[in-house]
């Protein structure tokens, strides 16, 4: 009887302190809500009352997950070794709530508010200025963003051994530090250029003129609603709307929330777009956010370099596929009519795997994709650091695409201003896209071994299996293990650079001719 | 100087209680977009998600508005007499902060947490109950709203000389009483229907065949739009969208959405909706929520007779006019191709002036409107008072439709799951709806005495004096003024039913060739 009195005292501890955090949770996902609004359907004149609402919610969020109560008990949690039973998923959550609560606690209300707020007025100037090409109107809103996030990481403090944009970057790759993605990406960077310039300056390019005939948007959406649901996302959990920016908005337990968009002369940038939020769509809606860790860590999303692997393997390695054509060719006719029927598979195949280097990354082909990444991270690593100044941006970005992509840019909507993230202040986030890269070809190749016959599976229209691996190996885990862990678990190996390049090998030479 | 210091002190209270409301509101504002979204664009799967998110916030909203601070600061402002200075803006809004704060701390937080979330959990099951048309399916959640709603009454306290009832009545129409609307309802009844009997039997009812023409929803769509832009409706500040049950809710500032409903054989009942939304709409925008008093309650609408007034104004004494026909038919006919080119303005403006008993209380005609509302009224009285079982409900209503509008109801998703109301707890709300009528019918008397060439002015599709005319009088005094004051002040005259009688007399007899 005394001997389990502790235990049962320190089980009451911990429900008390996981409801807490599912309140907090709860008052998170509202947010979710005003900014998913906010890129949707909000008009234009509710943007000052969404600005205040963002901050005022922030703030509240921020309070509740720095209430004192939530310290306490954890750390009466952390000191039952009932619950601290080495490998057991309370213990791995006990350790992701007090990273958290110590990531919370050392940023001031006062501050999450002003970014809130900030945030959300530049992310509309943003939408404003994009429009109009003109980086002036937008440059002291990301003036603003720049200096709160500075701010920031200076709350969360340097790592031992790091640099002020590590302490951004752990927000989103936890863990990780520039110094180590640039370790990454300088390597990563010369093999693909040199693949780029074999492919380039040694094959023929396939024939992609099909690729730009005209297809209604409602044509294209039906098309791509029909997809999502063979991939497996459940629209009665879920829906498929239209913005400036795709994203996905995971934004509650049975509310996972996608976005697309849409061009008549470019249906493959609709498609690839809605498979890639949809691959983030698709691990949301089989996190565990139902049951008994709702609300808590364990609940949600490891890192956002495996959010990104689930995005760019069913964009890329499903999409961009031979096998996925053989299904999706003979759909997309029905929806729309005999626009691409003179189309033959290996042609598809072939223009949805070209090398060219552009001006959109999102609209980017998977070579040259990483290459944008890379010029954003050493882009916003000067601006935390201060060696690159706010004015001489645009500048900056052209000269390096004209370096590394050989592209002149014509205009910062083009440019500087195409991607939405600074201006919600989401700088240290970009070089998570290239991790994600990475790790779904390292997936992609257990995968296959694991279920040999996945292709043959993927030209029926059957992708239940593939789900279900993901399902099993990566999205029911939540934050229990740490993404490296789980690169580990998964496939057995450390995370490497190969396997993405053996990838594009097998993917685009052949396009080429090679 | 010593004199002053105590208004500057005072002054100080009065920009912090502000600040402190204004805050509650945005937090209320949140709750808002919440309800919206529930309505319009949320997935089925995210219904209990939803619920928690409405009820946390509700809570935290009820916590603000309860503050103790906020009961400090309101004493304080009190026994300034230079901030209660008969007729000021500042005495009113304290008259409106103490009656809100009144009212708030009379209610225990747990409750409106629980009414929130039974709220939003009820109005799910409402929806697939209706469509399903299976009473029993809703009559739990029914239940259990209609337990809450008597606990807040109980709470809130039954007016002197009152019953439950006014407590709930109260929070729609303040200071009024059941007993009142019945002493107004009783007489009106009797003149309805004997206005009916009258022109139902002596009367020859205008064609309305073409009422039923099919009209493919896009065209309604862009036809109801450019009706709303015509009227003054401010779609940079606001939204049409498609729902179940159409509402409007003025979510922030800047930030009105309104909804409609389609059917291709009904284009009327989308047009009268959009109209009717669209005024709600035009009071919302219309409110002083910029400026010195946002967030307070004289930046709210006075109550829902007066709201309900500003919607049938435009629905029925403007869009089932002649001079607005003038001008909207052949706009009609420029979305609609050929489906109404044979239709004469003076076939068209008969059809809109109908009077036919009916089901369905959105759809009905203007002479029989309030009889819906009367019915309804008797029933949620009987509820509250214990004198009706939830269980009775469908056969009382089913018996009402028969005694007093001759109609034999063929199902419940025609009958009492027609409205979304009750589900959301909103009991003591349908009297206002025919209070509406009566305000509009006086106001609109008044209107065009002071605007001689209103018909002109709509037969032109102007209708920039008439929304003038209701931001001076109405929208811009917020609830400076109770409602009854209100109407006194812009038409010389206390409420009467006499300019209703007085409309349908000449509206509607005309179509019947009476």
């Amino acid at each position: 009887m005394t001997t389990a009195a502790p235990t049962q005292t320190t089980s009451k501890d911990y429900a008390q302190l996981t409801a807490l955090l599912r309140e907090a949770s709860t008052i998170g996902s509202i947010g979710g809500l005003l900014g998913w609004d906010q890129e949707t359907y909000m008009p234009s004149g509710g943007a000052r009352a969404r600005a205040e609402q963002a901050s005022v919610l922030a703030r509240i969020h921020h309070d509740r997950l720095t209430d004192p109560r939530v310290g306490e008990l954890l750390a009466a949690c952390e000191s039952d070794t009932a619950l601290n039973a080495g490998g057991s998923e309370t213990a791995a959550n006990l350790r992701e709530i007090r990273r958290d609560y110590d990531q919370a606690t050392k940023v001031p209300g006062d501050l999450v508010a002003e970014l809130a707020r900030a945030g959300s007025e530049a992310q509309d100037i943003w939408k404003q200025a994009r429009a109009k090409s003109d980086f002036a109107m937008f440059a002291p809103a990301l003036t603003t963003m720049l200096e709160l996030s500075r701010r920031k990481a200076e709350c969360l403090g340097i790592p031992e051994g790091g640099e002020l944009y590590d302490a951004l970057l752990d927000q989103y790759e936890p863990d990780t530090k520039a110094a180590e993605i640039e370790a990454v990406f300088n390597p990563l960077r010369e093999r693909l250029s040199a693949f780029i310039a074999d492919v380039t300056e040694n094959g023929v390019p396939p024939r992609d003129d099909f690729m730009s005939r005209n297809i209604p948007v409602g044509q294209q959406h039906t098309f791509g609603q029909a997809v999502l649901e063979a991939l497996g996302f459940d629209f009665t959990a879920g829906r498929l709307d239209v913005t400036t920016h795709p994203f996905c908005s995971g934004m509650a337990p049975g509310d996972t929330r996608l976005t697309t968009r849409y061009a008549e002369d470019n249906f493959a940038d609709a498609l690839t777009s809605t498979m890639h939020e949809g691959g983030h769509g698709l691990y949301e809606q089989g996190l565990p956010k139902s049951g008994p860790h709702a609300g808590t860590p364990l609940a949600g999303s490891v890192s956002l370099g495996i959010h990104e692997s689930q995005s760019r393997l069913w964009e890329n390695f499903v999409g961009r596929s031979a096998p996925f054509w053989k299904w999706a060719l003979p759909l997309a006719n029905k929806h729309f009519g005999s626009t691409l029927s003179d189309v033959s598979l290996d042609q598809m195949t072939a223009a949805m795997n070209t090398c060219t280097p552009s001006l959109i990354r999102v609209e980017s082909d998977e070579p040259t994709y990483n290459l944008h990444v890379m010029i954003r991270f050493g882009l916003e690593r000067a601006l935390v650091r201060g060696d690159l100044s706010i004015k001489d941006l645009p500048g900056a970005w052209n000269e390096q695409y004209k370096n590394l992509l050989g592209v002149d840019v014509p205009d910062d909507r083009r440019g500087c201003l195409q991607d939405v993230h600074w201006s919600f202040g989401l700088i240290g986030y970009f070089p998570t896209y290239s991790l994600g890269n990475l790790y779904a070809a390292q997936l992609w190749e257990t995968i296959n071994e694991q279920i040999p016959d996945l292709d043959d599976q993927m030209a029926r229209g059957e992708f239940a299996q593939l789900l279900s691996w993901l399902r099993t190996n990566i999205h029911q885990h939540g934050r229990r293990y740490t993404a490296g862990e789980l690169c580990e678990r998964a496939t057995g190996k450390p995370l490497s650079a190969d396997p993405l390049m053996r990838h594009l090998e097998r993917r685009v030479k052949p396009a080429y001719g090679m």
